[in-house]
């Protein structure tokens, strides 16, 4: 438990690290698949005087079994990424500018190069608006919902990220450094997206065959980029 | 007084910070309402230079009461928003890149999605231009109440900052870090709705419900966000 | 001479700390009106290798008369500037990113708020450009002729900067400290310009009697900004 | 061989300093005319992890002669500018954000000014789409033959990088440190033109007369920029 706290911790801080966040917007999870249960930021506490004690564990029925803090105001939307996907084990949540600006503009960001390519397979999509009902219900737990709708029949490691309409951007991996890792790219290739269409609007998207270059040169069964880990 | 003075001292370091001044444009003030005075910046003094003892302080007729320097120019301005707003005990001011370009732009920050509704209920409104002799008379004085205008009847803590016209940004908060705070969002969000609305020139404002369910869970009467301070 | 030197080393140090220049890009002098010669910075040497004892020393008709190298290739433009106006101590050159992109799109940086008027009285005219015979002739004295042709009967200590086209700006002062103050100004309001007319293509200049107002406030006789030094 | 790594992996230091690579995005080589063979970055290393004697030792057939990690999965492409080009003694390749954007935009990076003039003789040109087959096959070697197309009959130090379609910069130089340099510059005209082109839609490339001059006077038989060195 200490473990994994550690790590969401960690995970947490490498946020305003990159530049992700303002104040204590954004919040990382990681999850203890054996345990069932996940390790999350406390919510609205700063970044700088934050240790990893601080991180609240929460069962998979979001009730806090460990921590002096509440958890995360978004926890109930990290919990039904989790069960949802088996295969995740970080999600992380954040409001880092140019991701969220696609949000706001109530669009996929758009596969445009190799950047994009590298770690996502195909546009990263922008979800539907809640309806009030969803809103004015259980909130984070149907922003889940609408997440898991977006996504559909891909496989979650393979477009690991969503933006959610209005609001910002959603991303997770096989561990809380590999989610914040997918962030990153998120907000650069949400950057890059916007100023390549700034200069030229009638751009095409990646052709295929390079974007399946790309990812499976990373990603796939016979990968070749980096150590073989 | 000495309390005061490091709060207001404290929050006008935070400017720099926070990338939102060049040189020395910019000034925090915050007031002590018991004594009926407030602790205003010196005006074009480096904030390298600055310490604590170098805030003004100043009585609400704008009469220095303490300090060696002159008090920031926009001081008027300060004095009007506290006197008609009971609730405030922060203002800043600035000329943060983004949302001045709002300001010269000569438009109101339009509310686009979450991070905005967290913050401020509805668009961050731009003032009507300063007639001629609103500017030859009492400047600061007329551009206080230019703010106070158009606020009407809005509440000043459900809208905490707005932009005037051909000049830039004020905000405000119940501590002169809060107003700091509400200064560092609203330069962000105006940065993110500038680049949302370069993505998709036909964008939506953000959907009212979901508005109100933001702005709610952090400042309304049922509040589940941050730690219930 | 040495307090000179000190002075334009201390200038042109300002310029990386102020995000101003790229490697070697960008040179401050100053002017000794007494012994008539100024120091300038070194050609194509390393900021971070500087010292004041690297300053040259050139008398008005680009002589070297103290220093162990070359001084900038701008060195006519500077030269040309100090002779037709007595009010310069300063001048600086440098391709700070938004002012140069202003210089290649070949408009005048417009008067478009107070951040602008505080500093710049009116739009911060671009050139014409240099005929190839300019350009093939002595262009270094034809870029700084050019500058003086676009000032035209203007004061040159109230718009204290200008953009060449297709090249970049040229700022000055009273002071070498005040030509680097001028051109960190200059590529603020160039920025802000940039995004303020994505904003609103429509928008309007600032009204005139706010520019007199502002530029009056901080340096006309009646000045009250500042600590009156 | 000391050397050449210690100079390769000061060269790959360098691409973060300057703000150029995110995570491991880039990788700088260098060569051994004598000895025929190249040091370069290992993939998929972190920054903050390298030493000098993590670099990788290639011949000129891409064997790993020297090191204990695989080089860059882009070597070959490194190895095919080294073959054609006799004059380059350093390549790098970054994911650089508006050089990057000029390549998903599809566009060559325009020669607007004096900045891009001072190293680049004309635009920097975005290669045509690769095949299928091209990717499918050899295709970081086809990458490096698309590049030899796109520079057709010009001198590799005039134009000292490319953009490739839908990827990303290659930029090179007489060393190493050099290529970096050269990176550093297309990232910076990239920004500049994309700014310069929202101002200014309709604004006219650099007069040739003016681009001559400025390459001439850094670059030619008769320079007088720097120390002459």
């Amino acid at each position: 438990m200490q473990q994994l706290k550690q790590q969401v911790f960690e995970a947490n801080m490498a946020l305003p690290r990159h530049g992700l966040v303002t104040f204590t917007w954004g919040n990382v999870s990681g999850i203890d698949r054996d345990r069932q249960c996940i390790a999350i930021k406390p919510s609205g506490v700063a970044y700088e005087q934050m240790s990893a004690d601080d991180m609240v564990i929460v069962d998979m029925n979001g009730v806090v079994i460990e921590g002096k803090y509440r958890p995360s105001s978004d926890t109930a939307t990290h919990l039904a990424l989790y069960k949802q996907y088996p295969e995740l084990g970080g999600v992380v949540h954040t409001h880092s500018t140019h991701a969220t600006a696609w949000a706001q503009a109530g669009l996929s960001i758009p596969a445009l190069g190799t950047t994009h390519a590298d770690y996502f397979f195909g546009d990263i999509r922008c979800t539907r608006a809640l309806t009030i009902d969803e809103v004015q219900g259980e909130y984070e737990l149907n922003t889940g919902k609408v997440i898991i709708e977006t996504l559909g029949s891909h496989h979650p490691l393979h477009t690991p990220g969503v933006v959610v309409y209005q609001h910002g951007p959603f991303a997770w991996g096989k561990t809380a450094e590999d989610a914040v890792h997918n962030a990153v790219v998120m907000e650069e290739v949400a950057r890059m997206a916007w100023i390549a269409r700034g200069i030229n609007p009638a751009l095409k998207p990646i052709d295929s065959y390079l974007m399946n270059k790309h990812f499976q040169r990373k990603h796939g069964p016979n990968a070749y980029y980096g150590q073989g880990r």
